[in-house]
């Protein structure tokens, strides 16, 4: 059984798309699973008033008065919104009241709130987001997509394992291919950062493959073969991240434009396209899960991401994380 | 008139598609140009054997005994080729008897050779490679999508001066919108080169609209309006060019795939798509004209990239590069 907490008020759509996202997912998961929404009673309760059939043993409402912004500032979140949906959803798990946190609001607030309130796995200094980018074969795991710029080698290094533990528990791809992303795939090609992580990658004992270009990760493949996990730092990530968004759809445009052909009929062919689909990427690092959801979820992506949360808490992915970067630094303790 | 050196030797398809390019391009071209075939006599008067009408008044051969392969190192080629076509090539500038290098062969080995053999502009370490990304607008240039990896903040000062020219003198775009590419459009977004580079960038007196996001590329706009150069170092930019290179075609399969579309039709209406038709970019920041075109160039490919050295020989493109990057300098004599 699973405990989640879920920001009622975060998102663009909330608080109707996270109350509707919610109500789904407990239809669909094991009846042992329950849910906690976060935030403002009377609009929850608004919400839920809208169905019919609501299991009540089911969810619990947490009153928070407060409210994070999109454009709140992270710093400020902390030290003014302690009232928040945000903070208190995050606090639930720290007090062990709960398992998983879920929210689809400003995700700098949720990314310094997380590491503030469940605290970073040694090594880190900030959490790193892994995003699941289609590709023609099996989708593929790169990170940092997040906010980590100016990266150690590492920092790097500890995004491998971050990233081969979440391969294995949320992707279930046993000891995965891990790629390092530089400018040629030579060992000695690439910044100063990357050419030392990927002499730390050879010695660290994961299965690394070595370096990989831009042009593998469409393909989901080097010439070497496939890969299942891309490492970079989080300025690379989030600029191929946002690009990617793009131009997928842009392309698409162009072809439907030229050749005349339905544009539904091509996404309906293409789910991997489907942003929705996946709902959300548990935030890597943190002492606990936080499950992080774009900030345009619908009620289809909030109940995935509640998903996502059910299977990191169930696959003890957090635990296996901590031992991983144990690794790299003697024991988890060590600093 | 122009004098264009080509290396008939460069790329996958020479030294028949160099000959045939150089012959399509004399055709199409003021006969005020003329063009230098630079290899293996033996080899060059072959390939022109094939053609009838050579006008032979508009072409030299000059003998060139060695070749560059493709796996050269750029080091050795200094070195150990200095009979090739790739260096012999370029030394006819310097010797005042050409005005501009066209190479289909080792790219490595052609911003080697044309850095030492021609020099470089103040305040550079290395040629930068500009690249125009196809749009759903106008193409947007990028720059460095070369080999400058851990660029400093004056560094990406420089791309942008030289994107500036380039885009003035061979795209026809006056005082061209600048965008320096980061993880969000706020100025203080960014790695540490990137942030401090927005600085120097906001105090350049070029037409600077502040930090572009990955999403900005495919659309060729921000949400301040479009955009006609983006700066970033050569690690971001060669990621995202073999990525774009890759995820085009890849898209473009999945759609055929799923929709049944005639692929040939889809790239007919997309000659934006089309990598022949730009034919090769200008090596930026080297005292010269070199002018770099893709190993898999054929004949089309070949002709374009004799077009392009023609238009930035006449434009002056040169002189103006020089004249903008002293402006960051004093004086182009002050390193």
């Amino acid at each position: 059984m699973a405990r989640i907490a879920l920001d009622a008020m975060g998102g663009d759509h909330a608080p109707q798309a996270t109350v509707d996202g919610a109500l789904h997912a407990l239809a669909e998961l094991d009846p042992s699973h329950t849910i906690q929404l976060v935030g403002r009673t009377a609009d929850i309760e608004a919400g839920l008033a809208r169905h019919t059939n609501v299991p009540r043993d089911r969810i619990e409402i947490i009153e928070a008065p407060d409210v994070v912004a999109m454009t709140d500032k992270p710093s400020a979140v902390l030290r003014g919104k302690k009232q928040s949906s945000m903070v208190i959803g995050i606090e639930l798990q720290s007090a062990g009241r709960s398992d998983a946190f879920v929210s689809a609001g400003n995700t700098g607030a949720q990314m310094a709130a997380s590491s503030r309130v469940l605290g970073l796995l040694p090594g880190l200094e900030r959490p790193a987001i892994a995003t699941l980018f289609p590709t023609a074969g099996k989708p593929v795991l790169v990170l940092d997509s997040g906010a980590n710029v100016d990266c150690s080698p590492e920092e790097l290094l500890s995004f491998a394992r971050l990233g081969a533990v979440y391969a294995e528990d949320l992707l279930g791809r046993p000891n995965p291919v891990i790629g390092l992303l530089s400018v040629g795939e030579e060992d000695e090609k690439g910044s100063a950062a990357v050419k030392a992580a990927n002499q730390l990658l050879r010695a660290s004992g994961l299965n690394f493959q070595g370096n990989v270009e831009g042009r593998d990760l469409p393909r989901g493949a080097s010439d070497r073969g496939p890969i299942d996990v891309v490492v970079c730092d989080g300025f690379v990530g989030n600029v191929l991240l946002k690009f990617y968004e793009t131009v997928a759809p842009t392309i698409i445009r162009m072809v439907v434009k030229a050749s005349g052909v339905d544009p539904e009929q091509i996404l309906r062919a293409l789910p991997q396209l489907d942003a929705d689909s996946a709902g959300g990427a548990p935030l890597l690092g943190v002492k606990g899960v936080s499950i992080i959801s774009h900030g345009k979820s619908n009620a289809k992506a909030i109940k995935n991401a509640i998903g996502v949360a059910v299977r990191t808490v169930e696959s003890q992915m957090t635990e296996h994380a901590a031992r991983r970067l144990s690794e790299s630094f003697g024991s988890a303790e060590s600093r």
